[in-house]
């Protein structure tokens, strides 16, 4: 089996880090696949870049020449997701949506720690949006930007766990999700200082992936993901990209 | 007052169409500019479409040479409005927020008559989204592709006047928007079929447009809708569109 | 246009107040009508002095010897605003709808600072049933009584603004309404402390009503806002008064 | 124990015959003191009346001469139960809400099958600001006005029970109540059609308002129900009412 | 009339305890039988406790040698309502819902004050389950297990207030709810403390249930709560409790 | 590894089939064990058989003689889900929420297709009280009680698929999950009809125990399913059983 890992910015470093981490969770005979969007932002942080990554995600994928499985869109809460599952029949897979469902199963409540306060309300939409608001304790930001994570991992480290503790003792969660593609490897630490499981999205999205593809279910084609009508698109893809 | 209108897909009569409409509306000293997408579908119905969309809408308001007060994004049920809002200081109004806004204040409930049924679940989500779902009374489809608007007017508005209808009566809406840019002057025919309000997306964004430009407010900067850090942007704008 | 904008007490100084505030936001051509009710309290904090004031506005309104456009009722958190629909075919109002409804389009949450604690419930009460509870972020109070507002002018700035500030730190409100009639006027000051935009609720409802008007739009007359069956009405309206 | 039943409209007979349904429930040492408000509307069907009525209300209950330990408000789906529980610090209960409250112990999901369709809404607004509304299964109409149930007894209890009965099977609907005080006495006919617990408001009222009592429970007065602040009341009562 | 009021633990002091808090709450006239479960923990404090307890219950009730009114489950935020109420014909009432419900009728929103941190969610799901959340300001701990309000009882009235009088200030609660069958007896001094109404919910379940039985209303069997349909149930009940 | 899998009712040949089905869906190293409890009806469909089994099921678990890596409750719409996460430190999956979480990565909205109409209301408050009932579009029953499917496989297959067609076509869901253990098998036929994805609970949830097992996740132990108490429990396990 074959899955596409896609990164939703344009840092090659944290494409590497993500492939590598999904590749962990991969069962044998799992081939992961990371890919680099061919354009956007080097790390997204709030609608705009979250926008152009979607578009970029779906060329990614549209265009790999290989077939595959299934995909994962590696990128917490951003947008897009909807529109990978037109264009395509097997499974799609977002990491916040991942993290959330996998995190029910462990305790009543569970809350996100992510990078910047921004980002928090494009979590809770995405999240709301996915129907596994419900039970969302919280989302937290620690405050750092994505790049900082690669850069001080120590401080990433800190900053993260104190924003899980203060969500378990605060806002009575009792599963902790690591809100963003870049933390992953942070988990040990989280669940050290908490006491409580910590959910990362990317390992999380590998093995629902893989059971989707396992028990042969793919993407509904009835109403909201049925496949885009043929019609005149003008301009797209771009040429130089 | 200058007030960009951005039509949502490539077809140039849309978005004259949608010029007019909105031109009729504005006030004495406003000025209404209609804007076509640089790339893009010539018609958006459905998620793929209308990320796309999203992204070619910021390109045309990022790339517009001159000077303007606010953006109205002429799509019925589209992504995109928080990225223009984090792009922009002047007001952003999207039309199908726009519409729901001003039922509201006609009638206890709304419903939506929109295209085609895969549009429903877009439509419903940006009204959950934007926290104007809760008097919503349904989102009901006329089974017309856009494009079919233009072609044969009679026919479209046969069926969504029918739609209309049964949403006053099976589902007790109150009052009825009219979920399509292209649906602009249609209302009329609505109106003598149901004996209700009907409302415009268009029309009504030019008049909350003007208004917020009249009353001096901006959208906030402080969280969701702060301005994208400066960051390296790889490959974005493609050069040849 | 002729717009009636009711003042919910009986203290014809803040009837003043309203009514200039109104004047400055509406457009060329558009009179404002300012009205006292003919009885109740000097000043509305809570429900039977609300319930009181809502039929004293539909008293003055139904009694107003000349033609008119559109009534603003010009209290914030009052009973009475669906009572006026159905008496009316013109457009009806509401400051405090007027205010939540423009604030959603200027950030993702907005906060209301009212006068007193007990207030708080009535305004919660009334968003809610508007359908725009969605994105309110919090309901504060500043303490200090309606009339205080005009006595010392300088506290009441300073309680309100720091419950902006505070609704904006800790409830993360993006946008703040300003909640009370007599409110009118201190919205620079908020702005400057807070950061965020300010709403007030009397221009906004002079915009929202002339924005009606001139799209030709009426209450809904199908069911809720239905006119008043014709029957017999003991005793009323009061002679004396 | 005593307790006043007041009834929302001016119509002496529907006084009396609430005034009897109510004295049938209560229990030996409770006398039950009927009341009719002294202005408004021969029924109550709608907003404005239902406004009227809150006032009128209150003005026979503040000014009634002796001493009571508790009221009921004889109206469904009606404005000014808040008010009443400022003015007074016995219990107050309001039917509407006396009856869904009972019919919660008896059944997962209950329906109210009222008079006109236009009250519909009130009934859903007053039990949603309740906090009744989440196992409300649907509010139903009869279409017969008010004074009819007292005209033509029989059509009204076909026209109820049909309605009823579509509750139990469309709605699932477990438990009816009866959404009118001038229903009393139908109970019978209902149970008899639909086989499912039928619950008067008026009786159910009457057995709560006892318990509370007999607990000795009266209304809070911290916040939302805090007697009104000490302040002029221009005009009012009226003199010649 | 004879209530059968269930304790869901096994210790016969507190059952005992319970009885008589009920018995003083009954009217001239009704006969109220404390029981014992004949299985199950000493104190209930979780869902594996509560699970058992919920058909220790059954059992209780369903073997009862006498005939019997209805029946009074004595336990906050116990498993097993819906169970008895298929198995019976008479009104089943839980102190949990029964202390909301009433508290509900005196303010606008309520806080339920119970022992252990892990009992918190339990009464959480059974006021949401049972449509009684929407009011429910907070469920608050005390962090006092269930036996230890008889062996310290003033500790346990000093910990009970502290958090009686926080969720009045903090979260705005206007009533309170003691949450726990072994706190009848605290109330006054909550009330004390708090000045706003307390309710027990024991004492509320007698007034509800006896009431209920004098309007002749018993459990709806359309549905949800229809007898179990007849079946082999193997090994039960277990020969030798 | 080794998962329990254990069967609601105490009929062997469906512990059987659930244990043949999963097998079925296990991964290579995988032992699934199938349990049926040790006391309880022959078939659950109701609250007081639900809460029998839901001990019973606790029972066979507790006294397992060999240890185990996950459990999975097979049995739709069951209580007790959440004593078993007290009871265990290894993952518990419920089939009710593995088919609802699986099937929301397969289309907007799902609807689950049960046996009888008792059984509905039981599955709601499962699905509600996990957090997934935002997106569940209908819970349908065919009419047949749970052990008929063992009996008229042919004429269960027509009822459930003629159910599964009108829940796309009425209810506008998108995926379907077939609401009880013993539809295992089914899919296929259902598939056929409806053209949209069919999730079995059974083999969703083998495929998430696995996957939690394999990411090193086990249940939180912070508060809601924190080890019960050490303390008395009277009278259990009974001897007999």
């Amino acid at each position: 089996m074959r899955i596409l890992v896609v990164n939703v910015n344009t840092t090659q470093s944290m494409t590497d880090s993500i492939g590598e981490q999904a590749a962990g969770a991969a069962s044998p005979g799992t081939e992961i696949v990371p890919l680099t969007p061919p354009f956007g932002a080097e790390s997204v942080e709030g609608n705009y870049e979250s926008y152009l990554a979607a578009v970029a995600v779906m060329e990614a994928v549209r265009t790999h020449p290989d077939p595959f499985d299934a995909v994962i869109q590696a990128g917490y809460g951003e947008h897009g997701r909807e529109g990978l599952q037109e264009l395509l029949d097997v499974p799609v897979v977002d990491i916040t949506e991942a993290a959330a469902s996998t995190a029910q199963f462990l305790g009543r409540t569970y809350s996100v720690v992510t990078t910047l306060d921004r980002t928090v309300p494009l979590i809770e939409e995405r999240l709301q949006a996915a129907g596994l608001g419900a039970r969302c304790a919280s989302v937290r930001a620690s405050g750092l930007p994505v790049l900082e994570l690669e850069r001080d991992a120590r401080a990433a480290v800190d900053a993260i766990a104190e924003q899980a503790a203060r969500a378990v003792e605060e806002d009575r969660a009792e599963v902790i999700c690591l809100g963003c593609g870049g933390m992953s490897g942070l988990a040990e630490r989280v669940v050290e200082r908490t006491g409580v499981p910590v959910v990362d999205g990317v390992t999380a999205a590998v093995t629902i992936a893989e059971s989707l593809v396992r028990l042969g279910l793919t993407t509904s084609k009835v109403r909201t993901y049925a496949s885009p009508r043929p019609k005149r698109i003008l301009n797209w893809p771009p040429r130089a990209s």
